[in-house]
């Protein structure tokens, strides 16, 4: 999507076989690429979050298996990069489900087209995510038309963190029903979380929704049940770290409280979502282990002082403590629909499944 | 209570009739005592939040009242004064009640002993207060030992902004509890709301707690519904900016959400307020007024660089547009009881209205 006015991509493989990424934890404040050169820095930039969203760290781990390959094609370093990079993120399902497939697939491969092979998965991993959010976006794009010719007015619509195409490597899962249904001429309002304590909403998706020129508002993580209250959101779009196969969402610490607010107003709560973030081992969300960050991620905020310097300020009284649980799970009984590259699911077990053999055959 | 060892209230006349108050927007950083010396200073202090809690700020008028007849005993100065008190927070219901009636008492008043009149109902206002907190406590602190009784573990609260000592004039509305609680020998731990955009919780809740020795933990406004979810919260306990008698409470902006993830998870939600801030008027939250405050509280975000200079730093995108409600409304069903220095009542119209005989009575 657009950077002032450029399309980019949030990871690219060039000419040169070199893996950019966008620096994340720079924006809104610096724009800056970065080139990954090995499996270490794919991990570094994974784990402080330089790329995050379930979908993106999963192209990404892809990309450092095969950086990992060209230093070495040996199997038992293979398996020693493999569970580095599950490591980085506990909770992000993608992840493991990205590193496994492709880890099990290069070592099936014989050794000296090991490095070719994982570049080629890498690659295809990249390509299929494009093409997932893009049908997300189509589906999701008729659900926010059939509102409109209900309402004929501006769209407001409520996100949570960001599943925007900076989570991604384009479009966005949340946000690609909103570039698909303002590409259709709807006229949409977004209003954004900022999503503390890394303020993704308000440092990622609102700078995302600027550079494509949507109207966007942003308010703190407290204000959505006022809004929702009072007639101002039309529906919400989040998205997922996790699901499971029951239709239970783990996502960004906060969701679960805007889909009780959506629920008691009446208001639509969508999870916008690529099947690879569903879990099919795992019957009740509950059963989830919820990662725990570092607690200074509270205790510290970023942002620009008047000279427009990069600050890191402490927000908290000293001797105070704090906690830092990063996500959070919302029982299915409060989502409306799951919107998927396979269309749009109630979010319940019957319906998952049924996607589950439309996954096995996409994949013979 | 205690700062630093010391005992202090939030605002206090002295000896040579000086109003002093503890700067609160310079808290936790920095312990500053300002001396309000006239109508103005008072109305911009109330403005700017210096002072801010609804049972503070209705004690503060009554003393900018006293200031400003000081300077003029003319009706149509006290008259103008009244106005101004008013209009500093539209949605305060304490501010409107406390000035209006010191204005009517004080008008009813000869001229010349009009000053000293102001004096007297200031104070007996400064003291009411500090006796409502206390029976506030006590009915509180009784809740909470019946929950002590019953689990015989460290108690968990999870409260939101501050409606601590700081809000009022001594003991707080919703801390009033947590401190009696205390020192009747139960283990608390408090989880703390952040409560973006003014991070009254982190600056003010949890700083107040750290001076009285009371466990406590900072937690972003997303994560209470995770904390619920997952049994670590025994009950909550908010304050009210405006209570209506049917018993909707208008409070800090996200209360409402942690109310409804307290229903879902059959968390008991109190509701501390001392009976000035009912509304005898209104008979639904939806019909109040809320306050829109300055979009650079949520823009900007106040803190400490590493060399412990205080420092204000943007945290939106330049571009990005922002909106800041400041409260919201919890309709009545997901409140357990309210808190009142009348007792513990169901919020509903018929408990609600039986105490406004008990308060009548009080007046004669």
């Amino acid at each position: 999507m657009q950077v002032n006015k450029k399309n980019y991509q949030s990871i690219w493989i060039d000419d040169l076989k070199k893996v950019n990424i966008i620096d994340q934890t720079l924006l809104p404040f610096e724009f800056k690429i970065i080139t990954l050169e090995s499996l270490e820095m794919v991990a570094e930039a994974i784990s402080s979050m330089r790329v995050r969203g379930a979908p993106l760290i999963g192209v990404t781990a892809a990309f450092g298996i095969y950086l990992s390959i060209k230093n070495s094609n040996k199997e038992e370093d293979i398996i020693k990069a493999r569970d580095s990079l599950i490591s980085t993120r506990p909770t992000a399902i993608n992840l493991k489900w990205a590193v496994d497939e492709i880890t099990k697939e290069i070592i099936k491969t014989k050794k000296e087209l090991r490095e070719s092979k994982a570049l080629l998965l890498a690659k295809k991993m990249h390509l299929d995510d494009q093409m997932i959010n893009e049908s997300i976006g189509d589906v999701g794009a008729g659900i926010i038309k059939s509102i409109y010719k209900e309402k004929n007015k501006v769209i407001n619509i409520l996100t949570h963190c960001n599943a925007g195409w900076l989570a991604t490597v384009d479009w966005g899962t949340a946000t690609a029903p909103i570039y698909k249904a303002r590409n259709m001429g709807i006229p949409i309002h977004v209003w954004v979380d900022e999503t503390r304590p890394r303020n993704q909403g308000s440092f990622l998706t609102s700078w995302e929704l600027n550079n494509e020129n949507i109207e966007n508002t942003i308010v703190v993580d407290n204000a959505g049940g006022h809004l929702m209250q009072n007639g101002q959101v039309d529906l919400v779009i989040t998205g997922s770290d996790r699901t499971t196969y029951t239709g239970d969402v783990c996502n960004k610490i906060g969701t679960y409280l805007k889909a009780l607010s959506a629920y008691d107003n009446k208001i639509p709560f969508y999870v916008a979502l690529p099947s690879s973030t569903i879990d099919w081992n795992i019957s009740d969300g509950n059963m989830i282990k919820i990662e725990e960050r570092d607690v200074n991620e509270v205790h510290y905020v970023r942002g620009i002082d008047d000279k427009k310097n990069l600050r890191n300020i402490r927000v908290t009284p000293n001797e105070s403590k704090a906690s830092n649980y990063a996500f959070d799970v919302t029982p299915s009984k409060y989502i409306t629909g799951l919107i998927t590259e396979f269309g749009l699911l109630r979010s319940n077990e019957s319906e998952i499944l049924e996607i589950k053999e439309k996954i096995y055959e996409k994949l013979i």
